[in-house]
């Protein structure tokens, strides 16, 4: 027989009773039921009932082992009684019945944390002793799933005939984007590598070589300030390139792959059929956001014809300036004073001055429009407001005015908060979607000049032309969003591959020829040799995982993540480095103040 | 049709005569034959002629491109006449009759490497320009080979259920083996994360977390000095852990993976079946390596018996001294002496003062023993030598005397010099074997006391029993090695999971508890709840692609690797860092003198 077992915890069925067999794995609880020892054996498949009375051989080891001791037990597979089966139990029906056992290993002193049970711990304890906490049923499951996924989406693009190539994880300093974490060189003293924020100049110079469909679960590194919906230090993304391409074609590349992963690991949770393409400007009216939820079904509109000239006075004088609108959230099933007024309320702590409102009730057989700003503007214009937004009796309505740019945030974060008090959310479903067409710059106020609403890097709609043309706020970019139930999952776009459109672009915003060379020059150079039309997408892996398992903490989706501080508490990273690594590196650290 | 192409460079066959098609790529070649153009226009998959004549409106525009620019043609597919198919192309019965083209991307300037041709360029060209370089074919497959070998590996390890977990790139540094790359933390200023040299720590703790069966595509990292072996800076190997086993477990799990990935790969050459298991004191005896090229038949042995007390008195008195030893390598054909003048030779220029030899040849219709040491020792001791060696008319033997570690080394090396210039070695193959049963210490003159051999953390055969007996020098560890044609593709090991037994062994080597603690006080500390047996191997990725590929530099399996300075030219790393960055870091650059 094998030297630890002949089955796993999970493997023994009614079919097995009356064979001989051997199990190892950790004592997930023990119990003493009138002088017959219960031992939950776990592995990492499952859970197998062991039990030993005073005539086994093996009841006086089982006597002493306690909580997660790991070990070995061989005995016979038995019937449970049918009143005593578990069906919460692959292994339910039968029991062990322990004829020996071996100490693999014992727990010393204390358990810092326990495995069995779900007790709320301290997260510093959790991350400090994670192999503990790793054994709990959630967690080991979310390790699993992230697994699973991953290797799904890499068979799911290896089957599109992509391949994946890796990219240098020590490279160099990149200008652009957010802090990056750096390698001092010990060969170069005073030099420094850097860890990749992303492989972007990396995928598109393997573009540049000639290859043709690119991929990567590549590890990705940002030197960021805690944030709670980032980990610290790094991260995993598709990171995904293909040339002689149009945006249809990465569409359509990527929509099987995403709907693929959901489907397969949503547990039967619906999952959007074709995704929607929204251009950005829809996106922000309707959802007063570019990561729309999509599984709330309110979309604003604009209604300012009604307000325009009205009895409601503010709005009706904010009209008069050009630019201003007026736009309503429907609110279905939300006609009541005290619904409205409470999000009245929260609108006041948001920073507005409040969110005017209407609503419809009954009044006498009919549906009346009720509310102050109902009075002010009069049955009519209430009416065709109804109408418009396709309401009824029981729904209301909320309104904005002024400037959409200075409402749009609040508006947005409106409608998911209507959408969830009223609970007009099928929450358990992915709907995902795409958002195409964001414009290539902005103006900047504070600089004066026009900026880079995005990426500089993506391709303008319309190419040369669309830039040397009048209204530069009017051109769009190849460049798209894909979100899911709310949650950005990845940026994309169409590179902008010619030198010659790079350089215009760049002048629009009022940089030269000279800074384009200076900062990206190893991409500008590249493109100079030879290049393909190319564009790419790089899905968040983390944050998928995270909507699959339903986990609200990305710690919960990573084997060993570091705490918000960026601290590896069981590893004990980062740590002092000797005086010997510093002087081999060439470095001094200066005192602290 | 689709913006860039209706099928790609590799695809036309004599079935598509008569279609209009679309096809973009670079331009690999382009001739003028008597006012015809003939561009051959590659992309990832292949290459297509494509033709030009004045009649052509695409003429004007293909008149003007040049090698490297890539173009979209528009055209019909044309049969060629028979003298004029080409076999080697897969596309060689056809051409494509341009009626309209698009640069889709021009060079600028001078190509600074060409790609047609397989001219010899300077390693720092072709690194500058590795986006070029890696066009060329041979460069260009090596890479998709290395990409498919990994996914090959991915698909064999979870066929065995194995998982592919993620470990941490930012951890702590280790105490043990090569020199860390740092990365100081701008959060903790003055603390650094170092970059993992490899995850041993992580997947044991895996283990300890439950988790069965681990394996992943983990990225390494080492700051080497550089070595012709190894590519500065980071490498890649097939991590992989298991518990609950056992040493033949782990030969079990492995062995068909490995002999899978060289089966697939390997081009038709023949792979070991079984891998035989060669314990390591045998390998040193027969090979005088503990990486043997099992393609070479030579095996060495103990020859003492047939000299000792013999007519040559050198090898007789050495043979006096205790541990002393005589062994031949036997050298099938080579028996001439000339070729025996050589290989003493050969021997004197690897520093020994000579190797003697004994060949034989014909003398009247006889087998003669000839040379100076047959001479010296006479025909019966020599024809017992040569019946013990199995060898016959035309053979040679040399012979290495003294304490065997003196000489091991050279004798490994002469082996395979022999097997070489004898040509007695058939390379197309793949010859794979475990090495097994290392010993757990050696004796270090220097330091006066017993130290650990190879790695301190495998589980001592016999366990606490075997250490604390009288001879620890004859103690073996669950260690192996797995080696392929001459190349150790990874060392593993059955890990040491009882804290106990891991005091025990540090206290032979002459370290206390607390330096244990100090040193490896996270896993030492996991042991101590509640640790399964395990054990795992970690074959290097970057090599197995080597011998597949048959290249003999690591830079041509690798998509973007540093120059032996451990540079990357084209991206520019490591350069030096801004003062705000070192300002953020709270370093200094100490100053060169």
């Amino acid at each position: 027989m094998h030297a630890y077992r002949s089955h796993t915890c999970a493997a023994l069925r009614a079919e097995h009773v009356g064979q001989e067999v051997r199990l190892s794995g950790w004592v997930h609880r023990v119990r003493d039921h009138g002088g017959v020892l219960f031992v939950d054996l776990r592995d990492h498949h499952g859970i197998t009932q062991v039990i030993a009375d005073p005539d086994s051989p093996a009841f006086k080891g089982i006597e002493d082992v306690r909580a997660e001791w790991v070990i070995r037990i061989d005995g016979t597979v038995k019937a449970r009684a049918e009143d005593l089966k578990n069906p919460k139990l692959d292994t339910g029906d039968i029991e062990v019945y322990a004829r020996d056992m071996e100490v693999l290993g014992a727990v010393e002193g204390e358990l810092p944390l326990p495995v069995f049970g779900d007790v709320e711990y301290p997260e510093e304890t959790r991350l400090r002793y994670r192999f503990l906490d790793l054994r709990r049923e959630k967690l080991h499951n979310n390790i699993i799933l992230r697994s699973k996924v991953i290797s799904h989406l890499r068979s799911s693009m290896t089957d599109q005939s992509f391949l994946e190539y890796q990219t240098p994880i020590l490279t160099a300093s990149s200008p652009e984007g957010a802090r990056d974490f750096l390698v001092p060189s010990r060969l170069h003293p005073g030099k420094v590598y850097a860890l990749p924020q992303a492989p972007q100049q990396f995928k598109q110079l393997i573009m540049v070589a000639g290859f043709d469909r690119y991929f990567q679960i590549a590890p990705c590194f940002r030197d960021e300030d805690p944030r709670a919906d980032r980990s610290p230090g790094e991260f995993y993304q598709l990171d995904i390139e293909m040339s002689f391409v149009t945006q249809e074609d990465v569409f359509q590349a990527i929509e099987p792959v995403m709907r693929g992963v959901f489907e397969t690991f949503g547990g039967g949770r619906p999952v959007t059929g074709t995704f929607p393409r929204i251009p950005y400007a829809e996106s922000l009216l309707k959802y007063g956001s570019d990561k729309p939820d999509l599984r709330n079904p309110i979309e604003m509109q604009v209604v300012s014809e009604h307000f325009a000239g009205s009895g409601f006075k503010i709005f009706a004088q904010m009209l008069e300036t050009e630019g201003n609108e007026v736009r309503a959230i429907p609110a279905p099933t939300g006609g009541s004073r005290k619904f409205c007024d409470r999000m009245n309320s929260w609108a006041q702590k948001e920073g507005l001055p409040g969110m005017g409102y209407i609503f419809w009730r009954e009044e006498g057989g009919e549906t009346v429009a009720a509310g102050p700003l109902a009075k002010n503007i009069g049955p009519e214009r209430s009416e065709a407001i109804r109408v418009q937004l396709g309401l009824g009796l029981g729904d209301a309505a909320f309104f904005l005015a002024g400037k959409p740019s200075s409402f749009l945030d609040v508006a947005g974060r409106a409608r998911n908060v209507i959408g969830k008090e009223l609970k007009l959310l099928d929450e358990d479903r992915f709907e995902l979607a795409w958002i195409v067409d964001f414009p290539m710059f902005e103006y900047d106020e504070e600089a004066g000049r026009l900026d880079f609403s995005h990426n500089p890097f993506s391709m303008p709609q319309g190419g040369m032309e669309a830039l040397e043309g009048d209204d530069p706020l009017s051109v769009l970019g190849y460049q798209y969003d894909i979100v899911c139930n709310g949650v950005e999952l990845s940026s994309g776009a169409i590179r902008n591959h010619k030198p010659e459109i790079m350089y215009k672009a760049f002048e629009i915003t009022g940089q030269s020829r000279e800074f384009v060379d200076e900062n990206f020059g190893g991409m500008i150079s590249a493109f100079k040799f030879g290049a393909p039309p190319h564009g790419g997408i790089a899905p968040g892996v983390d944050r998928i995982v995270m909507l699959l398992a339903g986990a609200e903490n990305l710690r919960d989706v990573i084997m060993f993540p570091m705490n918000q501080k960026a601290e590896d508490l069981m590893m004990g990273a980062p740590a002092a480095p000797t005086n010997e690594q510093l002087r081999e590196l060439g470095l001094r650290v200066i005192p602290r103040d």
